[in-house]
């Protein structure tokens, strides 16, 4: 019965719902999901400089409920803080991005990148170089540099994505497809009947691989304490040992 | 309740029963584990010939329990006939080599690969590229290539096998290890204690990322039925449509 | 004068006309080519399960003329069986893609790659990676996604070919072109007239390099004998030692 | 006339001294160097959760002394904050890594990086990747996996460290050496004379290499305000707009 | 006080005269620019053949003016004799398509490549290969394969060329955008207000790293005398150690 | 009935007599083989710089024997002036190193790169990674750095090279070993007998895929006359048109 902790790392819970209840679908029958928001940061993480702030309030998220999960999903493309909190907690943490390459890396040989808009590209290049399956990717196909992000994405919206996807598999010969980005989250299992190929969320990915990792054995792993200034009691509390 | 099946592409039993006892010991609580064996092909899977040669009676041990699993582990390090699999089946399938990589990223930065012979050193390297991962590979550590596969492993073998590990985490900076190759299974739980970083064994990670794809949407592919000669009924039962 | 075996790995005899005829024309004065079409499989490979299955009648074939031939040719774009018949033979075998990447990296700084649908781009791009060659590739320029496979390429298809090849060399900067795919075969003496740069054909670089190859020193393989069931007389015999 | 701020990460005053000396020591003849200690954090960063951390106080700092400097330098090897910096400032920023890396590839074909425990290996790894330089780096030579960082470089350790500069360059043909991590710092113009090839430091490269970006042509980057919550007046100012 | 040689490898006085304007107005305010014309080969350096035959003529150059300089600039993109140069000289020589790169590299995480004609896309790749940047750049946007180059860019180029680094910046994500090849030269400043990322001049850049890596600490290098024939005196006294 | 030039590019016959004879003895038994030295340059080449000076006398003499061959081969590790001839001829110029390369890359997996002394390894790493091959390259296996070329190898050396060979194999998986550098021409015959895995000899795999190209189809590709100023009028007659 894992227990996974699946963090949003922007400050607005009403996608902390959205993800929460996406983690859900997609858990194990049985895993326990919580949502949880981080303290402080931004309401929309965007951009590099938005990934290295959001990490400390994420670090902090994580270190509150420390023992009251199996395992830990850092819900935001880009998977902020990832490396960090891999090395301070005893349990596995998996980023979305991180899950949704891998699992898209299992299901076809070439996977495709699917998002609303152009300007995200710069990012999810840097996240694909990080995790290094750069050669597993068949390209990105995305909407307008200036699209902005709808909150509900709508029949239009929908229609608009699902050409991206079949241009992806078409074009750039993906067999499997990844809807990236925070609006998309939870819009897979419904455009998949449409799509020949697996269509990958990131968010449900990481759940499932979440769950798969708790259940390895891992190494004990105890920590010489170091001095940490400036940080509250719970970012502190990952340096005490 | 997933239904896994794991394959051994060797024809011998006692090599399918070692697996299946390491592949039930790592499962998530609510899965069944089915183990079998290839029905016809190579007592011992050692080089590309091989690979190729084994990934017919693969096919036809899969098509043969069709309907009867949720996903399948292909459980030779090397992954023979992962992408026919891939493509025929409508469950996901997934190789030992393919998750033990996989797992191990997503574990630690860079991964080491132990093994008790260089002699299949060529063999793991083509299985590295295939899948993409080269650049998060720390570096090999094997035996003498020209070392015979002990049937046991006893303390001698496993004190040597922990000085490769060691090599492995502080000359190459591994930050997980992967014990790859048949005589290796079984063996991570028991190092993992002595071992400051994840050992990552092939069947274990299977099994779990299996389960965990299992779990994920997948398209349905109506495959048109397509001629194919000179095979078995199960074999041609994959083309028939 | 030696003497290549040229081996069509699928089942149609009229595919092995035309690539013996385009062998023919290509070979060195002093070669004598020998056709041959595989015994079972597939009447046209097209997808990876195809590649697996057309294995074993390709290396059944192989070894039925063993003797016979002093390099082989695997006609067949995407190389099925060439790894393991390079360790089983002791002549040198080639496949047509690796001929055609290698001999197009010879003749130019980067290659086009052209086809006539882009459906089989995904099993291309596997194929140049298996080589290694992605770096010396321009990229691919390819027809629609739902191209048919003509029998016969009429001028409306060639001269649709040549757009393409054309865009291959002003936009992506390719120095020389590979024209991919069975249909192709044949046409590059065609077409080069009209083109600026070197149009490679697979089979024609196939049976020069082999040619090449034949002459360079070897060593003696002896092979220890090796048990193999389940396979008809001819493959089992490769593994006789 | 330009001014450089040189941000040591770390929270220990006497590292800073001795970066700031370096950085004098190498500065343009017309530069105006300003040493600067992050404000909380670390009294050394050695892990990658480090870097996360000190990245905050780091931006704290840079932005605590804005319209004081013309280009600053990180200096910390590892770049912590880099990305972040480069997209919140309005003049250039630069890291020690990053700089050793960039002039080392331009003062030889391949560099080498030495350095005094493999230790750090994974960390120098992570950021030769980074910054996409990883073929021109020939290999790592380090010291034992154990070795504490002394604070002050004797005869012994210069010797040591010598004996690894030669293997860099006997071994692995490297063209340059990189001298890395900080105990290092300031040690290159010393053992230069018993070296034939470049010996590079992080700092000196950075202060020269930041000088030199600073007299380029920026564009005017006005950004948007944006909510930031939970940090210090200084952090919060640089999403003012 | 850095005496700087930018040498044009064309033998048009005209280049040099435009090349030398944009060093003189890129370099730091204590530098002295010379500028210098390649005594034979070219009028107009354009194909890898060019490159080659360029290059004795640059190295008799550099040559000549032996001990009047601190660093050097090869100034035709493509850096011909680069590599020559920079192991037969005793202070940097940085070639501007390398600085081009490296300074792009450091100004955003991946940089554009912007050029009048796609006709030289080839030699622009083989030079972002041969400097291992590949993964740094997001592409290239260039203008028609048969674009002629005009001796001076007007308002309609210019707008042209603007609607390249849009493209790049909104299309390819590129951080940084080059302006490549000579007629470009110069053109940086000029298009920067219109444009929201750092446009890089090759020249420009070039001067400045010379500076910068003119101040750092190189290594003696007494050499052998070698036997050369055939070339002038300038190029010999190049190997007579 | 291909005629083929070999070219030393070393100015010493000696050389020019062994290369040939190895040519020779390796040719088809149609080809016709004719040996050339340098006209000037450098009695042996081994750096970067002898690379780019052995260019012009290797035009040169490429030029004065144009018509006279089908086929060129420039015999100098390390193919200085190819990318130049394959430019200006209009028959096939092979290089000795790319052509190690490739036959090497069709006759094992991963081939090794043996030589006399660590020395050359920038050099070779150079060529390697020109010719894109670098995946396929399992390692090197060099001598000292400071082993002098001897002109003969008696059996000392040769057994010093035989466990060379043998630690590329066993250690680093090595299907195939190239013997690299002037000193080891024509070694490989000799050896070959003591070895699992084909030796492969730069020239010998040179001569024989240079006479595969020249069966290929190739386009006529007049060129338009350019100005070249300060060269011999061999090298001037290949800018004639």
């Amino acid at each position: 019965m894992p227990r996974i902790l699946v963090l949003n790392g922007n400050t607005t819970q009403a996608i902390t719902d959205r993800i929460a209840a996406a983690a859900r679908a997609a858990a194990p029958a049985d895993a326990e999901i919580e949502g949880m928001t981080a303290p402080y940061g931004l309401p929309l993480i965007v951009t590099r400089a938005d990934w290295l702030l959001s990490g400390p309030p994420i670090l902090a998220a994580l270190a509150a409920r420390r023992g009251a999960y199996d395992a830990a999903v850092i819900a935001v493309f880009g998977d902020p803080a990832l490396d960090a909190a891999k090395l301070l907690l005893d349990v596995p943490v998996v980023g979305i991005s991180e899950a949704a390459f891998h699992a898209a890396a299992m299901l076809g040989r070439r996977f495709g990148i699917v998002s609303f808009t152009a300007a995200l590209r710069p990012m999810f290049e840097d996240c694909l170089d990080h995790h290094g399956l750069r050669s597993r990717c068949a390209g990105f196909r995305m909407g307008p540099p200036d699209a902005s992000y709808p909150a509900e994405l709508g029949p239009p919206e929908q229609a608009q994505l699902l050409a991206l996807v079949r241009a992806s598999i078409e074009q750039d010969g993906a067999e499997a497809v990844i809807l990236a980005g925070g609006p998309l989250a939870g819009l897979a299992p419904l455009l998949q009947p449409q799509v020949p190929v697996p269509l990958v969320d990131g968010t449900a990915a990481a759940v499932r691989l979440a769950a798969a990792l708790a259940g390895l054995p891992r190494p004990a792993r105890p920590q010489a304490p170091r001095v940490l200034t400036g940080y509250g009691p719970e970012v502190t509390s990952l340096y005490r040992g």
